[in-house]
């Protein structure tokens, strides 16, 4: 596994990243932050370990594990479309070198969690060391989080790098949930003073949601018909 | 596999184990243990070999496999929850290089095992090497295991380490048991003149089942979504 | 793996290559190449990974993986019949090198895509960073690809070597599709001015796709066999 | 893999090697020469590629694959009450390396075969090179092996150390068999001259079973629980 | 894998070599040469990566890999009894350098195809390079093979040693076919010149038939009754 960069982002950047989970939170808010930042592709995390398998959208390539830069605001994307299972800890050695070596300044992790049932209004909650962090939290009203079971590259990365900055938002089903999606960019805008104007930002959140499921129902129909194929060859 | 101490205990140590067994005893005993000595997280076992989860619990951060210490005791606890199948040998290799490390003078290793189908009292049975200890046994009316076959953590340390004090206490079921993990808190704090006031320990017991089950049914919950949710991406 | 060569191939050569994908349309189209060009094998690529299979075809060894050469034309043809599942990434690696060490001018990868149920008349799109490519695609009235997911060896080649030029055809169904194969060789031929009488194209198109689907389906017979007989060795 | 010795045999010592198969009848002879020839444990075979899992009975931890030594016959036994499937070339090498370094003149296999539904009264055969062993199992009217499929240690045995001397015995059944276990008792003590009384033998070859039978049922709820219960972690 | 040899045959022998295939034409065969030629055993090949298991045959340890050498003729036979699913590309790589070691002039390797439900008189195909064998097979009226999918060491050995003779018969079925392999050694009779009485041959065929399917239905038995054992081990 390494990371390529075609162009290295100026010291004390923020680093959002975001790997498939729950309701697919992560992977959407991310889509749309790249979308709206209007942050370009500046690298990749490519390992031979992952299927050998590549989305094309609107005539471009999407890379699997993308590097995104929005220069402006001096902000970092990690955009992750692909299955990591198994890789979770060698991503997650990755991302904090990564972080190292572009000198970031702090790095923040997006992910879903169940909203067991709850009203359809989803929550967002954060998990943070930082006393200075925690209080701009407190201050957007987002509370800590309480109970919870977090799995994959969120998990290794509260493993190794707890210094990291949790956000996370309940989804109401493990559908792609653009709702809890929007939930998330709201709180990164404010909590990251972007000043997105963001009314249009639950229907935004929907087409990327489309976008997504899109790509995935695509992938699953290739697997599938993939898999009948391979018959013939044993 | 590594051992990360974040401070190192006194010479002269007690160490006290519990990997997920039958009955959970170990972990809810251990995690009693941690919570009624006022044991203070001092370091951590972490290997890439186990998988990417982490469980929150009323806002902290529960390490699978966490090393807690009780100063005024020079009691060292183990308290794992995770899955550690397959990794049996390597945890138990660091657990005698670490009792070197900090020459502790003693591993207490804590197991369920089956009642059969006995009355609902459980009973508890050691295995040491030690004339001086099964002495000490002998004067809390604890007897020396007679028949059992045991498996895990527990079964490589019988191997590796025979020098090691076994507390086994019966179970009667294969859920967690807190009155089972009561039972061994009672020998330990005779064993060990903890001196704790016992009277609220299978009530105190009983909270910690509980805990223990919250965290084992979300991570189910978490795992069983994360089955379904793999599906798109094959 | 290894790339064995019995003859080196001039100087600025265009290589063609169809990993055995959807509509089998790349292994249809490379075979009625090589037979068209009468282009002759001058070495393949073999791998220990690769299942001991072999397919005798009209009294010849049919190479799983073999690299053909047209001298007039300059043009290399890697033809491949047999399944390269997990070793995607390791042939992508071997055919750079290839192309390097050939000093080939142009890699163009063929590659079936769904055409989902739309009307028979299977449509061809390129994908390619060349302007002066793009522009000749275009004169063909060949459009990009707008969308799509890709996996296999042309999956890896677009990571590993966005460089190449590739060339989708629809296909209308997972059967080896003899139309789809056609359709490229009619692009190939223009884009390649290969200058072929392209009119009984369909029907030979036809003969290679019963050769393949018989190759196919002995290979189909064989491996049932053997899966039958092995029980008895256990 | 290795050998651990607390203490070396004489030189010239006879090894008998009893690995779990057909009928138990080797693990059920050995145990019964152990107790019978008062023979103590001086080491043990061990590995971490097996399952972390040890037996108590009786008090006493009954090592998977124990090394015991009877001074005054000057016998070697290895008595094994573990799985060791996959790791049969691999203890093989490791009983060939011990018999070298102990200079035993000898080392006697036992091994169940299926009596195919033969008389009740147990058979047993030898497979010998040398013509002199070959002629003292002639005089007990012992006959050679005819027929036969080994697998285990056995067979790895017979492949890498021909040498050894392999005593057989037909079993009733694939449950442990104490009748079988009784035979290959009795034929050892003729061979090897031990002197034993074996009129109780029969009843003590039971014993033997039951205890056996005991630890393996015991193993078989212990292992179905822990399969159980580790659905809680996944 | 090794080759072990106790005795090297003479400069310029020709190796036969048949591993278990379709219908078992090759073991059934060179069970046949050796029985028939008297040749003896004087090596075998031997690999940890094989399941530890041995026959016996007659009094006889079958190795499953033997090597031997009919001295009169100047013919090493390879019988393979043996499943060798996996080491199919280790076992050509040691065929070939025993080929070379003992400056062999020809290797034969016997297979059985499929007769797909032709009259019963099974046909003989060659395949082979060479220019004089080739006009040597056309006088025995044996035609070159047209088509076929050819698996395992067979398969390996094409792809490895393409100037192997190769020598197929149609078997009608799956199981055991004497007849099959009764036109081989008729064949090979005549090819080799071995001036055999070939009048009792199908008859012979038939008896090593019955040996082999006699030690196969053995070892279906011993595997099944293992299967079911080790269930008692987990």
């Amino acid at each position: 596994m390494q990371i390529e960069l075609k162009e290295k982002p100026k010291k004390g950047a923020t680093i959002i990243e975001g790997f498939p989970g729950f309701g697919l939170v992560s992977t959407i808010a991310t889509e749309y932050l790249i979308d709206h930042l209007d942050a370009k592709l500046i690298g990749k995390i490519s390992s031979d370990k992952m299927p050998a398998m590549i989305a094309i959208h609107k005539g471009q390539i999407i890379e699997p594990l993308g590097i995104f830069y929005d220069q402006k605001n001096n902000i970092v994307i990690v955009r992750a479309i692909a299955n990591v299972n198994g890789l979770e800890w060698d991503i997650t050695e990755n991302l904090i070198k990564f972080a190292e070596e572009i000198k970031a300044k702090e790095i923040i992790s997006i992910e879903g969690i169940s909203s067991d049932g709850k009203p359809p209004e989803p929550e967002a909650f954060f998990y943070t060391h930082d006393a200075e962090r925690k209080k701009r939290f407190n201050t957007l009203n987002i509370k800590e989080i309480d109970e919870g079971i977090i799995v994959g590259v969120t998990a290794s990365l509260m493993t190794k790098m707890p210094e990291t900055t949790f956000l996370f938002t309940e989804a109401s089903s493990e559908l792609p949930d653009s709702r809890a999606a929007a939930k998330v960019i709201e709180v990164l805008d404010e909590y990251l003073q972007l000043k997105v104007d963001f009314k249009p930002l639950v229907k935004k959140a929907e087409d990327f949601e489309s976008k997504i499921k899109e790509i995935l129902m695509q992938t699953k129909d290739v697997v599938s018909e993939k898999e009948k194929k391979e018959s013939y060859f044993g």
